[in-house]
C-alpha cells in the first residue's frame, strides 16, 4: 500500500469567494490578526503496490478527475509503506 | 507572519458520498489499483504575529467555523516564520 496525499488549490489569479467569506467571518468574530485564508481540497489516495509508475498515474488522475487544471493547481506527496 | 495549515476530514464513521463517487469513477476509468479515496478540506491561514497563543486561537477557529465537530475531525500544523 502506498498513500498519496494530493492538495488541490485555486490558482492565485482565481477569485475564491468561499475563502473570502471565511476570512471576513473570522474578522467579524474578532480574530483581527488573521490576514489571509486560503481554501483547497485534500485527497488521501491509497494505491495498491502493483502500480509501476505511481507518479505518472497520480498526475493523470489529477489532470483527468481531481483538479480543474484551468483554475486549480495541485501538488502531491507520496507516503511510502503506509498502512492507512 | 505565521502560516497555519489546517486539515479537516470526515470522521471514519461518517459516510462521504463525494469520496465514494471519486473512488468508483477512478475504478471505472481503469485505475483498478486505487483501493481507497478520502476527501477533506485544506486551509492555509496566515496569522499576524501579535497573537499570544496561536494554538488556542486555531482550536477555537476550527471548533467555531472551519469544522463541524460532530462529523469532522481536524488537525493542524504551524509553519513558523512563513512569508506566504
Amino acid at each position: 500500500m502506498t498513500l498519496v496525499k494530493v492538495y488541490v488549490n485555486y490558482k492565485k489569479s482565481i477569485l475564491n469567494p468561499e475563502a473570502q467569506a471565511i476570512h471576513s467571518a473570522l474578522n467579524r468574530l474578532g480574530y483581527s490578526n488573521i490576514s489571509d485564508v486560503k481554501l483547497g481540497k485534500y485527497f488521501e489516495i491509497t494505491v495498491d503496490d502493483d502500480s509501476k509508475d505511481i507518479d505518472s498515474e497520480i498526475n493523470e488522475i489529477c489532470d483527468k478527475l481531481l483538479a480543474n487544471v484551468n483554475m486549480e493547481s495541485y501538488r502531491y506527496e507520496i507516503v511510502e509503506g503506509a498502512n492507512a
